[in-house]
């Protein structure tokens, strides 16, 4: 890694992203930056609307946008649909992986039935047991440990002190994150009388092509399947995945997340910040919980799913506290009050108004 | 680690397990698996009898169910009042720990100082600092840091990359996850004008046997005193346990919880997911949380506690909210009504009824 | 570090704290601990007055307390308007840190472009990659790994198994947990249909003077600009902290927190345990969120805020769940109430009361 840039003029720019653009074709640029604080060799950019009056004092070498934005632009313009897709792609275009520098550190521990790829790197202290398989251009980075039986595939990488227990396959162009904890044993006992009896856990963990994995997150072995996270699938820092979780395609999960044992999570789901869910459940496709929720039930509808009271002022804070306890007495007062109305009522009844009395 | 298994006959796994069986005492179990996925050399598994069904189509060779689920039983059987006790240790017995390897590793750092019994394994780019005591068949995996002066009991496993900071205690039979931090100083300061000063952590953390750390979860050293976990407790993946917190024997507690210092745990809890609790509080034996639950004092009784709203379709959430922030004038509402509910009825009691007009 | 302590008498104590004393100026001093557990050469404090029935019966050598309770102090006091600050540094002066053993362990991997000042410690299995620089009294403990171009400054320490990603750099006197990664890629992505497609994190994670972090934290780097945590900044472990945040002066936040990307927290502010925020929001300064609380909006004015319901039994949780539930039927009867005591009070309006007949 590193955030060494490339030089790339607009026109070619433009041609390798396959869009439209104003300007010089002849522009070098080599950096991206905000529309603040992007200068003559930079790229930036306009997604959200409401940065629009930034767009005209940007000193940008040159800005992706849309069409209907062309206007205001004071400088040149790459032209799109999509301004954040672009972007991306103009910062991978500019900011290209490094190459993967085939070989290994003498540092490394490899364990002679270990199969890594001649094209592989094998980085500082990093530690390989016995039969673990190392696809074409995977990137160990230091400190790593790499399970027994452990498989890798191409071109993935493990950035620093990943752990990878025993049995865990990793598909193709994965990211690991430092800290990340995969395979780890699932939490299985059963109770023999006061004391837990540990069940072991024997499943293994398999991660899909394309899966990201953040900083920290941990994912647990099954405890007699597999752990399953599926193509596509983006999981940020400090998750935990429970033992025998399914994860479906491209489902992206936020920070401190925590998906409990058995649960099953669809397509296409969005899991915001510190979302927790109970274990055995089915959450279907497309289901999208906002940060924080609290899923104790699983989830047939595609949606947007959301738990909490947002913060608020503590004194009112603890007025809403003691209220939501009073709220059966309310009821309770509720139910007076009817009938009290309707006694009231029935009296009224029986009194004809006047002029008929 | 690994997922290395034994084989068994029917009969002698019964014996081993002290219980009853139907079937050829002679037929050979190697594999554990549910009952879809089991073959004739698989033991199974029946303990939620929601599963029955699965029961009557199942090819395993032998099934650990209850005397009442006999019945409709296709293959063997071994007998027992408790299926997931049994199949816990049918479990043990077909997937035995792996042999800990006595030695150690070239590249491990290994203090002079340091005592480290002949019988246990220090792996490849461990590193153990002075006057570390590591006990009998302990194995210590890739990558671990031992502290100055930690104690390590026999039989303990430390799976890979864990840290032990200095003076660690660590009793008989641990099973410590990759990427736990235990020992690391606790969160204490004092005000010092806007700034923060720095209390040195002077308290160890001290592990009683046969207790469980998940991965990169976190253990705090006690400021003054220490932080002690109990005999038999089971702690799951990236939970955090604040400076002089006790937790007493045979609690177990599920990922992301967070427990804040000074709190005493009491014996046998259960702490579901993502619990939280305020610190110096005092959490009686055989209180469980539910998952998320928020506690914010101490829990003097036995039983059940929760909280949270679960989640909900977005759109109702909003409404639930804000009705919630609604409660005060709701609250009104209720005493303008039974205010205006007393006025007509003293007016009506002014008013004689029909009749006696 | 350690745990080993120094020998100071009284006097010299009292000295070096600026405090007035009562006692013995000779009476030697070594240790620190709490009431109910110092002996005679031991320093205690009071600093809640709740505790002072231990104070009668303590056996400290020393108490640092306030004047106000030197009158029911049996032993040796130190005299100070604020016991904790004092205490803190009775710790301080008692247990300093170890003196920083210049040099470099044999095992360590140590990029020759790397520049290490002679008296910083790079410890056992370190790695230290390209163009990096490592201060002055710097510790850099077993198993870290320090990316490309990092730097640290002088007198920080690095306990083990810390990572920098590439690029960060850590002011003066920082004091970093195990397994804290700093500098991770944000989780920044572009939908590309169906798929995510990788927005390349070229910003980096800057961490001001005397900034804390704790064990197992994330830090991710910033996606086009820096993550900023700046002086004084204390975090606990746990945390995450997501792209583009900045964590203004003397902010502390407790473990489990998760600050989501571009939002900016004030100076002096406090961020209880397991406290989450949304991304994108400004927090003012002096502000201080309780346990738990959900952040979804800006704040803009100090002061306390809280969110999330207490624990109860789970009886009566399930009961206020379902009341929660019934707040929009609770809403219509209300009104419905409302508009029944109306139409009845019309009807008495319409009726003159007895003898206007």
């Amino acid at each position: 890694m590193g955030a060494g840039s490339l030089q790339l003029r607009l026109g070619e720019l433009a041609t390798r992203l396959g869009v439209a653009f104003h300007g010089d074709p002849e522009r070098t640029l080599e950096r991206v930056a905000t529309l603040t604080q992007a200068d003559e060799r930079s790229v930036s950019f306009l997604a959200n609307p409401k940065y629009r009056r930034h767009l005209q004092e940007t000193r940008a070498g040159a800005v992706v946008l849309s069409p209907t934005h062309l206007e205001g632009c004071p400088t040149a313009a790459l032209l799109t649909a999509d301004p954040q897709l672009t972007f991306a792609r103009v910062v991978r275009l500019l900011y290209p992986e490094p190459e993967v520098p085939a070989g290994r550190h003498p540092s490394a521990v490899v364990a002679e039935s270990a199969r890594v790829h001649p094209s592989a790197w094998i980085g500082p202290t990093v530690v390989i047991e016995d039969e673990a398989e190392i696809g074409a251009r995977v990137f160990v980075g230091p400190g790593c440990v790499i399970g027994k039986g452990c498989v890798i595939g191409e071109d993935s990488r493990l950035v620093a002190r990943v752990t990878l227990c025993w049995g865990t396959l990793v598909g193709r162009r994965a990211l690991i994150q430092p800290g990340a904890v995969i395979g780890g044993d699932g939490f299985g006992f059963a109770r023999d009388g006061e004391r837990w009896l540990r069940i072991p856990q024997i499943g293994r963990v398999r991660l899909g092509d394309d899966v990201e994995v953040g900083a920290n997150t941990t994912i647990d072995r099954g405890a007699l399947e597999e752990t399953w996270i599926a193509d596509g699938v983006k999981l940020d820092n400090l998750i935990q995945i429970g033992h025998n979780v399914t994860v479906g395609e491209n489902t992206a999960m936020a920070a401190c997340s925590g998906i409990s044992g058995s649960t099953r999570i669809g397509r296409n789901c969005t899991i915001g910040g510190a979302v927790g869910t109970a274990g055995h459940l089915e959450i279907a496709d497309n289901v999208h919980f906002t940060g924080m929720a609290m899923v104790t039930r699983s989830v047939t509808e595609p949606g947007v799913y959301s738990s909490g009271i947002p913060a608020m002022p503590n004194g009112e804070w603890r007025k809403t506290v003691a209220r939501i306890r009073r709220l059966d007495e309310m009821e309770r007062r509720i139910k007076a009050l009817e009938e009290g109305l309707g006694s009231v009522r029935e009296q009224a009844a029986m009194r004809p108004p006047v002029g008929y009395g």
